[in-house]
């Protein structure tokens, strides 16, 4: 849970601007695509070298990189010589325990984001880190590993030419990007409410500790997708409103739009923490019912019997001069004076409203 | 409860501006109303084709076209033909899972709004999306199905030419449905107050878990209402203060009218919030209290016949030499010393404060 | 308690600006009163009719025209043809369900305020609504019925010529009307203090349903306090700061005190609310010391005997063969064990520190 | 606690400005202190009467006249008009229940504060008001009651010329007597941080309803606290950036050094709540935790004999045909059996790990 | 836990700007450090007296001089005389429970800061002042005692040439600073984060009186830190925006990406501070449980044998005339009526859902 921390607390002591990998993948090889497009045509290679890519900014088409990996030292130190980038956001880059940001450098923008994914095995949700710089004529994104990526979908429609994608500027990719990011938070989300849903029809039938364990756990996932996902609502409104030459008006209005999602993600978000909360403590509540629900039951059972013993043993005596003991009807003046006992104790109890309805009677 | 979740996770994947639906209203026919009419006279037709209402904009009276049901892309396609809706604007109708919003479109103002209505069967609150799209001469409404609006009576004075209505123009339109959507709100809100009413007077004298399941249904329901709702402030501030030549200078007292009320609104739903926290609240103290007289009845029992138990099993026992056993007035001793550890027990207990006015005695 | 959202979801579906009563007082007749002053002299009428007070706005002198009664649609439409009045306004005045707000209309100041009175009976804060229309020579004030007003003092001021009311214009009355609407505050506020003292005195010595019930009804009525009292804030700050030309510059130095005494009412409700939460966590603990102390005794009672008790059942048992039964001194044996066994549990009792200054011993 | 309330609601119905102590300080004389200096020398006299303070802004010297004892509406109404102030200033000063404010007079600056102490018998924090009303060459103080005032050490400064004191304006001095009681905070805020510490130790040691109050008591005093000094912050910070004249450009360096510390003082007062709703909480656990223990001594107790009892009780019944009596090794077997159940029922507690380490063996 | 406090405490009452240290470090031996550097060289000395230093301010290179102790009031007096500190700065200097600040000096900057440090052995995070005063050439710091500062590091990088630090001006040496103090943050928080899962695993499996210590422990630190770190973002932001002539445009790129920092720092707080009262609920949660697992076994143990028990009970009494007591199987009978009032009982309990899979079966 606080990988992010480690990540950052083991960067500690670097010098500013140092472009070593903190995260935790590295085994696997660092993997580039470049999507040349324009509203004609488009065309994916995946180059060996960075230094394939050197004609990233030549145009007149719109040009994407993308790299998977960033743990390779010296790729990373070649993608900063390639596209000249500023040692800060190199670091900013490798060092995954980012909040996501904007900002404006002096020929591009650069975005940190957050993807989330909901890992069905183990019930949490894991992220990953994704750069972007968006130059005049081209879009580079970093990613921590291959694979897993919700990039898919845009890709697609650039290479099949649907949608609008192709026919506009790589502020309107960075854009479609982004979007589908925050889609993807909608998905993660949603999955997380299937689970709130799921323990909150528990809760009502069976408290368990199961449960309330998952319920802590799904509190700190609120938590930290909290942390992850507000910093984005200022992202986007800088981008939206900050009046960049790099962002199209024509972008605007999808980042409008895109603004709108992102608030809707975070109304989400808080919607869930005040849920679990509010099924704490139903929880809680549920578990003192539980509880009062025992005790009625003992203190039911040991009230009724406890005077009619009593009577049992005071008549087990062995004194030798006990004169009821000797009475003809001692025996059955004693059972009736139990049964009265018994049934004076059963009727102050339904006085009080232990039983009736759903008493034990 | 998280359909609107599940709405949104549906359309991810999409490519901005897809006018796929993703409510759930299928089946029904779409319907259409067209309503035109100036300060002297009011018609209202059915149009059975969108191509049909292509006069929208052309005055000079006012035109009203209101369409019930979004499922059918051919229909959304067609309307967003016919009255050139931008592909967002068209996402954003059909999207069923929006946050309230207005926003200025080049040549007219689209407002996203939620009407909600108490399912008495199920003791829910059920919301549609309206969305509104208001001209220079027009206005268009969508719904996600026919039926159940609270238009009626915006309708009815128009057609009958009572009120202010007729003489004005659209932007008077819009405003008195809003404000029918939001006088909807606070019959709603009142609906959900007689319930929180009910269950508080039942916590005080019977604590039960099914209250507890209605609190904590009320509570989830306040959440989804705040979500609703307060966006709405901002929507109906900007139609007042945006400043758009759309809204006509005599409208704007009218929408401040219409924002105090919707003030009243979030003012209500945040106290209701605040009560029903005090409601738990005062549901465990309750079932705390309970518990408490539970185990005083269970002490007070325990306490007062163990002694006397003992003391009978004292004199229960078998053995040979056990001088008191022979004593002529032994039997009575031990009743004797039976009552005075009883009067003692009794006396502890009314010392404690446990016995008294509401005791057993 | 929800008077106010039933009173305001009864007017819905009513067109905008309809003036038809919503309150709950309506068999009283209306009545009116009219007074005339400036710094000579004083004078007050009580006119029949309405029409008799044409001549409000006609100065030099000030008049101040009070209606109290809301319900006669007859009366209030003669007030708003008299008065001029804005639908709207007539709306607000008679829909007592309004939110405390100021509007600025062309010619006259429009303020809603809530008057509070502790009904001594019922133990509950209670409310009426005041309207003001402040004009250029005249104010006009609205009540929801006759008596039980807080302005006699002013109106005696003014009449026997003391303080510095007669010599100001009509800004300055409604200042000193708003300034004793305000400072009943203090008094309703001052009784509930008093409640809330006396149950926190209780709390601590003897926790009771009563006291969690009345804890409950005060939150409650802090939470409506706040809701009239809160909106106030802002009204005065634009009286103040509006910088409108009806209000002189001599009385902002008044109204700005009014400010900060607006501002101490909300701070002692939010005061009043703090304390009453740190009431329920107290009342809470407190019935979890009382139910540590139940079980304190019953545990100790219970283990006292249990052991004795069980001593005492095995000499009890009527086998053959029971070697001890026959000792001569086996009887003192068994009561010896017994006090050992007694000594020992009171002993491991004290050193759990459960008896000691306050056990049972 | 509500002594200030109760203060303000006794002035309601008094015309604005009225001049009528509130406080509860009656019975001392009211006393006058007058100190003028300049660089070169300083003089402390006592007139008799505030006739002779009419000097009091006739320069070239700084006049500082301070006055203990607002009870006397002679002296009040005299100190009105030979300082010539407004009758709204002149009710704030006498008006106790003020909530700390900085008003620009047209000549002057009038500012209202706090003074507060510790008072150890009570355990509490006790308040008095102190009002300063600063001009071109004079300070005016007014407070309460006599004696108990933080302002010693300045005066020393003054009369002995040691500090910076004596070559300022009147404004570094009233920047010098409200940094005096500032730094009182700090001094009462340390005795209420001892007491908290105090009560944290025995939380976890011994909880007790002693502390449970005590708890309860500092919450309030906290909450009275942060009332206090919350207004404080604006005040400092008007003074620091108003602008006025009255405030020398060298004194704002000192002012701006106050704000710092007036924040910090907020910032603990904050703290100490936080940490007290901590406490509570903490203590809420431990009664739980130590309710747990009795139970478990209560379940072992009880579990462990209640079947050896049962088997006794079975064999100390009286019918003829019982032919386990008969046996030769029946009360053996009995035992072993009883031991066997005890070893059972002991294995079954240190099995769900009620015993053990810390358990009763 | 409130040191800090007390050292303010202890200040009240001296004259503004009293250059007496108040901390808790008194006996080391105040350190001096001067580092001269410039791109070409770096050199170090560690002068005996603070007039050597006196060249501080002549350039052409950069001169950092670091102060280890505050307690020496001569050697305080001659470095406010040596640097010209005006006296309200060497008391922020020396007063070591400042709030972290920033202010602009007439020709500095001045900059107040907490070092933390997390204590092993007494598992607690510990502060240390640090004062930074950044002149033209210059950068001055200060800190409480010698030792266990962090910046080697930094000290390093400009002796040996690495990174970009000696290139630049006393700006950026004041930067490095500020980022290797908040990088250490992390490494603070890093420590607590594992503290806290710690706990939480804990808490699950046995939940006992350490760990709610240790819970309300870190809740306590948390508070702390946060009143250390909160007022950092500020200072940081008015460094970055200030527009300050002491801070180069070059390091303004830095002092964003410190910014970052410094808001991850804060998330991370706060994110904690909601762990621990989440956690805080799980502890009350699971110990609600515990107790409902124990009463649950108490209340089935009693209420299965307290019916045998008075069964046994009754032929137990010695009365002359109990035609059972002669039956012949009149002791197997009564065996029988004891299995199945058991076996009722167990089915009772079986069927309200208390045995089963994890019951006592």
């Amino acid at each position: 849970m606080f990988e992010q921390l480690r990540r950052r607390s083991r960067s500690a002591g670097l010098p500013p601007g140092s472009p070593e990998y903190v995260g935790d993948h590295g085994g696997e090889p660092v993997s580039i695509e470049m999507l040349t497009y324009d509203a004609g045509q488009a065309e994916a290679t995946t180059p060996k070298r960075l230094s394939e890519c050197a004609c990233f900014n030549d145009g007149p088409g719109v040009t994407w990189i993308n790299i998977d990996g960033l743990h390779d030292p010296g790729v990373i130190k070649q993608a900063a010589e390639v596209f000249r980038l500023h040692s800060l956001v190199v670091e900013d880059i490798v060092h995954t325990g980012q909040r996501p940001k904007m900002e404006e450098l002096p020929e591009a923008i650069f975005v940190v984001l957050k993807m989330l994914k909901y890992n069905e095995d183990e019930r949490r949700v894991e992220d990953e880190q994704v750069s972007f710089i968006l130059g005049p004529r081209y879009l580079l994104t970093f990613q921590e590993h291959a694979g897993g990526d919700v990039f898919g979908d845009v890709r697609q429609r650039i290479l099949t030419g649907k949608g609008r994608a192709r026919a506009q500027g790589p502020d309107y990719l960075m854009y479609a990007l982004i979007d589908a990011v925050v889609d993807n938070y909608f998905v993660v989300l949603e999955r997380m409410g299937e689970d709130i849903e799921d323990i909150e029809e528990q809760l009502l039938t069976a408290p368990s500790p199961v449960q309330l364990e998952r319920l802590h756990g799904l509190r700190r996932e609120a938590l930290f997708l909290r942390k992850y996902i507000f910093p984005l609502r200022e992202v986007v409104a800088r981008l939206e409103k900050g009046g960049s030459e790099l962002v199209d008006d024509a972008t605007i209005v999808y980042l409008r739009d895109l603004y709108d999602h992102t608030i809707q993600v975070m109304d989400t978000v808080e919607t869930f923490r005040d849920m679990l909360a509010s099924m704490v403590e139903l929880y809680l509540s549920n578990i003192s019912l539980k509880m009062n629900e025992i005790m009625k039951v003992l203190a039911m059972f040991a009230s009724l019997f406890i005077p009619l013993n009593f009577l049992a043993a005071l008549y087990g005596m062995n004194f030798k001069f006990m004169p009821e003991l000797d009475w003809e009807y001692g025996y059955f003046t004693v059972l009736t004076l139990m049964a009265c006992s018994a049934t004076g104790t059963l009727l102050y109890f339904r006085n009080k409203g232990w039983i009736g309805k759903k008493g034990r009677g």
